[in-house]
């Protein structure tokens, strides 16, 4: 099969590699439907150690079901399946509180030995906690919408439900990548009505202001700050969400959150300390969010894909052949792309 | 009159001083029932800089009401009133919404023009908005237990509120300060069952199995993390309180919490940069916490105090009178005392 594997900064190349099998009873192979490049993806893809091997790339995926284990009950060949980007056992408590990030069994598995998700077919381990069963046909035009099901919808969710959007709360979202536009989206959903984005890529903060965002701050740092102060009446927002996790992003953060507000976090962190001292503590500042446990999430937010209330898909504004995957890394890494969907 | 200052490392005295007269109209002036050492205290007493003219001290105190400004309305001489810790309005909107501490107009008034607690008497800016009268007599027996609604019972109390403590939550508490035992009993009677308590110091950490301490640590560091993960099935708990403010006890509060826990701080942080990277992240781990509005919990922890359901002030387990205030600092960095109540 044809398959995504990075081997360097800037070297993603689509091989030829074994289909995977069942190796468990309790693993299901997909075939791949669609699959996307994510924004952490671009980490690695800046910063990997070169390698001969290569690493499998890609977590998001909507799949059908090629085979099952012999333990596997709730999904059967032909189903069309949601794969969180966290595979997660179903069973454990982590898992039945809606935290699968931190399931006892699964763990978090990205990137993962069961093989990317950039490929025709994928092996998913612990295939009935994982996968989420979605009643459509394999080319229904709303795979999009599903497919951020997997990640990026999820995440902005995440971010707007652990900082506290909700009717009445002034919501920020730093970063205006596909989870930052996304984190919009969720904060409109959850009613919130001022919510003020933090981007300065035009075509990013229209789909924004398409999602809910009220305002668009383009300025950065201590300029941006001030202008979002300006927006708030002096004393920033409720609810910031910090979609980029960069520490400068963190910083301007921590920089609009009202006193008594909740900075939450989904951008994956690129550092380890940050400033969390008397500042933060006087003015009661919480920090919130993390690896966002998406699978939790779908219950609720599937009904409005499917309906077209929303329509998170819209962040995928280019789609490329499995193969060009490469291109679609250049392009997402050069900001020429939001989010690259790719078709095997 | 006599009030204690602070005039640099370890040099406290007790001096003469003018006596505090009205000024705003909106003050009131006090007379000091009982006032008390703070262990916030002695971050300046260890710190301060040498000065010749000194730093009024103390910020928790009950008084009798000696005279009001033209605009109070709310006491009158004779009135026995909680003096909360910090100043607020009571009419602005974070005032209103129970973050006093954040109150727009008397802000953060620690230390204080206004004259310290650790004297005869006191000016109090915004009466109305400060002060809370309580139906008791000048020479009530429950002083020591409304004393602590000053400061520390409050402190202990927005721990256990911001940390979520509740029926079938763990509860980590780290410290056994005035703070910390007073954060085991509020997360005691917000229902938490398990109750764990690190701290050395025998006689306090036996009134913390009393305010409802299920276990107690002794060890720090890496041995008392594994300590407090053995007690809770190699997890860590779901609720942490960091009751001390020093950053080993930061992290020892991170390394005790549980995956999708929070880490409520109320000790004053003597850092400024924190671990919050992707540990912290992708355990979902939530930091809150702060400065403590405790006037906005007084309605709620009063009637405890007054009907003894609760008995807070076995805090103070020294009384002084006021002169010998040097004496009563002295003891508690030497952690003779744990907390010292002081009598004018």
């Amino acid at each position: 099969m044809r398959a995504t594997y990075l081997f360097g900064p800037g070297d993603v190349r689509v091989i030829d590699a074994p289909e995977p099998r069942i190796e468990q009873p309790t693993d299901a192979v997909l075939r791949t439907l669609v699959a996307c490049v994510c924004g952490s993806d671009l980490h690695p893809y800046h910063s990997a150690q070169p390698s001969e091997h290569g690493r499998a790339m890609g977590h998001e995926m909507v799949g059908v079901v090629e085979e099952i284990g012999a333990e596997v009950t709730t999904v059967a060949p032909g189903d069309v399946v949601i794969v969180p980007f966290v595979f997660s056992c179903g069973v454990c408590d982590f898992c039945r509180e809606g935290l699968q990030t931190s399931c006892r069994v699964a763990g978090l598995t990205v990137p993962t030995g069961a093989g990317g998700a950039q490929a025709q077919y994928r092996r998913i381990p612990f295939a009935d906690g994982t996968l989420y069963r979605v009643d459509v046909a394999v080319d229904d035009e709303r795979m999009p919408g599903l497919l951020t099901l997997s990640d990026v919808y999820g995440t902005g969710h995440h971010a707007a439900v652990t900082g506290g959007a909700a009717p009445g709360k002034d919501v920020v979202v730093v970063g205006d990548g596909a989870v930052g536009l996304l984190a919009v989206l969720s904060a409109r959903r959850l009613g919130a009505e001022r919510i003020i984005l933090m981007g300065r890529h035009e075509a990013r903060t229209d789909l924004g202001r398409r999602y809910g965002a009220t305002d668009v701050v383009a300025a950065r740092g201590d300029a941006g700050v001030e202008a979002v102060r300006d927006l708030t009446g002096g004393d920033g927002a409720h609810v910031v969400i910090d979609a980029v996790g960069h520490l400068p992003a963190f910083e301007q953060a921590l920089g609009v959150v009202r006193a008594g507000g909740t900075v939450a976090r989904v951008g994956v962190p690129q550092y380890s300390d940050g400033p969390i001292g008397r500042e933060q503590f006087g003015r009661n500042v919480t920090i919130t969010g993390g690896v966002a446990p998406v699978r939790a999430y779908i219950d609720d937010l599937l009904p409005g894909v499917l309906d077209g209330t929303v329509d998170p898909g819209a962040v995928f504004d280019r789609e490329l052949p499995l193969d060009d995957a490469a291109t679609g890394y250049r392009l997402m890494d050069d900001r020429a792309a939001l989010k690259v969907m790719l078709r095997p």
